[in-house]
């Protein structure tokens, strides 16, 4: 209070004298404005609207929605965040290949192959994003995600009633918990829905990312095979190494990251479905979970399974922990290299500048040259996110009771981000930098031929104490190591010439 | 890759047998598809577009938008994430108060008046959110913001322009850089656009929504002030305490969650505008900061002040960082009283049972009377989300370099996601479970009387070892204290129930 | 200090009125206090010391140590953390092993076999602990963990000499850098050491404590597989399952446990050794790294092998980053499941109840009964603790700089920390707490039989409505389901008992 | 599995064919040896102990400490971690203190003076820090520290007999719980004693540290103040400043270090004593829990104030999350000070090198010159710890449940290694780094004149176009911008020298 009382004052003393018109853009508690126009559901006239309910009783549904009143009930209940907080679209698709699945399985265990076929035809079109619009859910409601299984139960359903030229919000001929989530609970469907979508995201953004980065690394590795340059070890001067090797290092990270994502897909690949509500498998058929992994597997072309353990497939999120923890990995792999790679590329006059790197945007209006290593500042931050993101999957996956994670949502919204971001990352990095870096050899060559690590070489020719008369001699005089040398009389220039060769320290003999 | 093998092998042997079709939802690498339809200044036809230019050249502008060339070019540049991840609208109208607060103090240094006044005018529509549709950039860009900024340049040059009567990309007679960028640089106009931002959703969302849950639970706390349970320690049964003293405690934490909130505001308020390129000034003018602060302030009624130490300012966002601090300390609190109303009421057979909690949507289709705790979850996963978004805003913040931290995207959107996640879920817990919350009296007071601490209150009559005898048999025998007592003969039932009075346990002597 | 003074004000006014005697324990900054006695170096009189030197000049080193200058030296500039941040001993040992099968692949290249056979001898002293009061440094040192490696060649230089009659100090006949350091460079050896202390304490500490936890919970799986119990879901009733199929939740978390710990260790295993500086091998002979690595692997019976790219492994610990995110996973399923037990042991009258768990220790003076899961607390703060190191891990992994990553001590010592806790708390929730965990069959029956989930069954017999009102009813009254049912005439006691079979409810059907 | 199998492979195959003899440095699962020896009660002969008991049962305790029954059994039951792990000396002298306050307050209100004397003079031993060896228990035993309190209450109780020339372990006169542990419970008084050992070392280390380095840093701010430097933005050459200047925004980060600590103290202040075992201060006397607090108060100099809600301060430790967080944010502000450091002071030949950092020990034995900034990477190192200790502190915040939170030993642990590390590297960072920095002024002039951003001074002599003309050519041909300006005819050599003078280039006009 003190201190805004003291804030207050630093507006002019002024301002308490006379009555001060309200500012034009205070930080007004106007929630209605953050939330935008209100819900169609509150706002449309009665035309535009029709009337569904739950056990709780009847809501307007707009008329142009597929979702139903339960849809509508988490969005009265969760206003929390916004539509930048919707269920991401990959789980929603995910949803869609499962809901296909399970139709396709039911109908083996006697499900009408009419109603079937009607949530298969609705079902792809969730899968395939189309009706994406009709998932307005966030994150931020019910742990288990029951919220979003009865969204999409609700949107297959009455699309489906409308395939088979039903009424919107009849439930009849197809009815969303009866048919569309038959043999199933949120409580399965939901980590089921997580693992398909991480998987994928994996599979389609993460993976292709990180092979397109390591292959453009290791191109530039051969590309710079032959450019002797110093090496830096505490940010000091060091021994020389090649250029190439030193993107080596960065390959080999970026190898391993690929290695270390895939170790942990074993168990991302291990589906829940068939454990129902705890489970057990209550109200399920047996074979019916193993058949819905194998149809998810043939959708997919992804090699899943039906999950050992459904108790602990429902209770614990562990593998998605795992695959966040893999991803962290390579966040420090990716901080690593583009740290590496700004500071190398920094300049032009007054950096390391031993790397040009491409220039993509205005760095300044007013200086050319000016580089604004802006695809590393990017990967940087990506990285910072996945390194928090995995924070919050961590504290979400330590705290499940019970029978079931309650933290479902948010584990797999931080996963996916994380899966996205590496992934377009890298392949921005890749195109936008990597493949465009080039070899300063004029400063590489000048720095290496001025260091005075080189003096190592004389060790065995003159002794160790000649050798560091040498360094420390140029050192304190601000000369090359071979006028040192020469001035002292250690050595002539010939020789100097022909034991000091860079090319000899780059391995062991 | 011994791994994936093994994978592929349980999609079933045959699969080798014949040529498979593929999967219809396979993980595609289909990039573009993530992406949507390409954007518009590539997809559209020669006439819905413009041409406008920057110091790169020139490129294709969609002639519904005012941004200009530079913007262009970082949607080329940076393909991250996709439409989730743009700038937070937030940081966009932070802006337009800046940019007008800008245009009116270097009108006082001379900005020709008409140019200031439709830059104003641009500004304010800005502000007011009417143009959140020509923002299109990514948080994952420069990691100055540089290119948001331009973006706000090129948007309100381009409105101003339109305001005069010129032509849409000419840059006259108001120049992006010249006249709205005047005496301004992104190294400090991000940063101070973070600060409004951060303040804003601080005053706007997260303090009110503290304060309305810290009445709400106050509430509760007065209305339980009578009610004795008993209390838990280590998860077990333990001496009793009142309902309302129970609540008091979460009372104190979110009061104390305002208090940590606003001890950090004072460097929030503090701005980086005037410092320009690296802290300096360079290029404004004497004032300028003070002045522009000042208008700040006036604008938002928020006590803004220039930032004593601009190279502070620019290089370090500590005040960020704190800030994130505190509202990680307010996550933890959170997560403790949500999980407290979720395990108090617990049930409502099974459970703890001590609360009822409202039940706002089906639990289950089967089961009347199982309220999950819903709101609780969503309180719990926000906390979560908080705690990763922390370390993101850690980490970014520990890294900036010399005389710019180029992290500020990343940081200012986990900063204001965490503020926005927190006050609305504050308000969406109080008003859809705290306010409705009831006591079940019964079941508090059966669990109070069976209790075995109760015997603490006899020590004083009978000494410690009769009065642990008692405890024992009673916890032997599966009776009550009382029962135990008087068949052990140390008491009669009457003196037992003159001394047990648990409304004495409630405060020291 | 408007605050402290208010502080101080607290303190009484009287304070004020007189000069106030100092307080007996004031948080004096008595730096030297908390070093406790100085260190010996300039504590002791003359006669202790004996004179060495390094290249920065002379220093006294103790007369009964056998370290030498350059760790006098990291005494003196690293006063910080004291005792408890010490180099853990695990690395000191392992610096033993390395130095010894260092030596021995030295003399294959030429060292003077009786320079290595004492060199092996100290080393071997070293890698049994015999010699770790000669290891006074902190991890708080040079981030190449340089000081540790010169004290480890210090000692072992020190007390080859004393073996072959020599005078300590005067590096002759074993010098500690021109033999001990033969071919290595701390920069190669410190990741070297890191890399086989995680090896050893996994291998030794947390696998066994893991796989000792898993069996005992598979023990308790089987025990309680005809204990049928109310499931929780949300912490809500739900329907049931067995105790031991809850229990095989646990079971499948440690024991994927280990096999994420396993999938780790391929690249835990390379060893740097060979890279020498920059992880070119200057200065190593072809073959050395080869050959150190299988001379390091029959000395400790696990599989190292060579890293096969030196310069990822100086630069970057992604393998540590990627180890402890393991251990984090770890740490998520120990703390899920110390968090249920204590849960469903909690009581004894007014939980859960379900459990109950051996009695320790004292819980109270006042009331028998009391458990308190103290073995449950101890795993969920090692649970917390491994979280916090995997993110100190996770820092500084991302931290490296070009040819070295300068946050190896800090590393190491986190991830060490995280295997010995983890392991060493699997051993002891094991052998105090989960072993002798036993039903409390009552509790369960009662809980079990009352559950208005059982409902569930009759479905398919009455309906869902007519079963529903049942549930209904019985929640309202608080009677049975079956007497609910009965009442409402809905079906006779004999039906009920017939159709609702908690048994039948464990699998699919 | 597999892996290991591989892995074995690498060993050679000829392994196979004999029986290989053990290796000498297994992994070997021996626990006993980790611990070292067998805790003396169980090793030593029958003459050496004395037998104690508890309400468990007798126990045999050494005779040569002071400690009794309850702690052997913690010693017994919580063998995690090892000597490293024990309780923090700090938590155990604020014990000490704590019970003399409580121990004089008692006898206020009728505890016999005799054994109140003898009380306080044992309290004052432990306080002083005398008798650390009785205190053997690890930080991972019960999460209420209650083993802890009575470690001290058992300690003190015998040392009082001891003093009153009674039997050891006899309890009379002076008992641990009726007597040492009088109005008092584990659940008030280890949160008390986790306050004041916090208060005392934030005071004592923490504070004193800071200001230390803020100090420092201040006199090389003004030293610096006259020396004209390139600033660097996204590492890239920037616009100049003066060396002060930079140093100016380190102040100012420390300075706001210390005002976020100090901000956090208020609640740091209030003690817990009073509320015994669930917050209502059952057994204690109205008054008590004020009068302790000033007594507190008064023994420690510190403002000390009795908690206003106990059931927050029992129930949770966001007090100890926030002092966390506030040191986690330094943690940020250090990182990014010495990353600047190490990197204007990288080279000697081929880095920034601005600054020539003190040379505090051998770099490397064969480069003069080389300073490894080894008091740098100790400050980054204990960043990232301080980093991850705050993960700790925050999981083990949120997780408390009802009365109590049972992470208070591991949650202490971690804010006192936080607060001392970040005092103690202070200290070290600024007596072996920061007094000794030098610029290295003619490298400094070198890079400000070589500087193609200088041309922004021409702007308003001769217009944008020339000037970036004239950086262009110079960028291009690798000149001065003089020697283009020149060159190309803009400007004679003396109007260059007049226009472009980086003194005008520092702050606003």
């Amino acid at each position: 209070m003190q201190r805004s009382l003291h804030a207050a004052r630093l507006l002019g003393a002024s301002a308490a004298l006379r009555a001060p018109p309200p500012p034009p853009f205070p930080p007004a508690s106007a929630a209605a404005s953050r939330w935008g126009p209100p819900p169609r559901a509150a706002m449309s006239t009665q035309e535009s609207f029709r009337i569904e309910y739950d056990t709780f009783g009847e809501l307007k549904v707009p008329s142009d929605k597929y979702y139903g009143a339960q849809t509508v009930r988490s969005t009265m209940n969760f206003k929390i965040g916004g539509v930048s907080e919707r269920m991401p679209v990959q789980v929603i698709r995910a949803f869609g290949i499962l809901k296909r699945a399970a139709a396709e399985v039911n109908q083996d265990y006697g499900l009408d192959p009419k109603i079937a076929n009607a949530i298969v035809k609705a079902a792809d079109e969730v899968a395939q994003g189309k009706l994406n619009d009709h998932f307005p859910l966030v994150v931020w409601q019910t742990g288990s995600g029951t919220q979003t299984n009865m969204n999409v139960n609700e949107v297959i359903s009455n699309r489906a009633i409308e395939i088979m030229g039903g009424k919107l919000g009849s439930k009849i001929p197809v009815h969303p918990n009866d048919h569309v989530n038959k043999s199933q609970s949120s409580n399965d469907t939901f980590p089921t829905a997580m693992h398909i979508a991480a998987a994928q995201e994996v599979n389609e953004v993460l993976l292709p990312g990180l092979k397109k980065l390591q292959n453009a690394l290791e191109a530039k590795s051969k590309e710079f095979s032959q450019i002797i340059k110093i090496g830096r070890t505490h940010t000091q001067d060091a021994v020389p190494l090649t250029l190439g090797q030193e993107f080596s290092g960065y390959v080999q990270q970026i190898k391993y990251g690929v290695a270390r994502i895939e170790s942990t897909m074993p168990r991302v690949y291990q589906l829940a479905a068939g454990g129902t509500a705890v489970g057990t498998g209550l109200n399920t058929r047996i074979g019916f979970a193993e058949k819905v992994a194998a149809k998810v597997a043939e959708l997919t072309g992804l090699p899943f399974v039906t999950a050992p353990n459904k108790f602990e497939a429902l209770a614990a999120h562990d593998a998605l922990v795992e695959l966040s923890g893999a991803m962290n990995t390579v966040a420090c792999s990716l901080m690593k290299i583009a740290n590496d790679i700004r500071f190398l590329g920094s300049g032009p006059r007054s950096g390391l500048g031993e790397l040009i790197l491409p220039e993509n945007e205005p760095g300044s209006s007013i200086m050319p040259g000016k580089v604004n290593p802006t695809q590393c500042e990017a990967v940087t931050m990506v990285a910072a996110q996945v390194m928090g993101n995995h924070v919050a999957v961590t504290v979400g996956g330590s705290n499940g009771h019970f029978e079931l994670n309650v933290f479902k949502p948010m584990m797999i919204k931080n996963v996916l981000n994380s899966a996205r971001l590496l992934g377009d990352v890298c392949v921005s990095f890749t195109d936008n930098c990597v493949v465009g870096i080039q070899a300063n050899t004029d400063r590489i060559n000048k720095l290496m031929n001025e260091s005075l690590m080189l003096v190592t070489a004389l060790n065995p020719h003159i002794g160790y104490d000649k050798a560091a008369k040498i360094a420390k001699t140029a050192h304190k005089e601000g000369t090359t190591l071979k006028e040192a040398a020469v001035k002292l009389g250690f050595l002539t220039s010939e020789q100097f010439d022909q034991w000091v060769k860079p090319k000899d320290m780059l391995g062991p003999q």
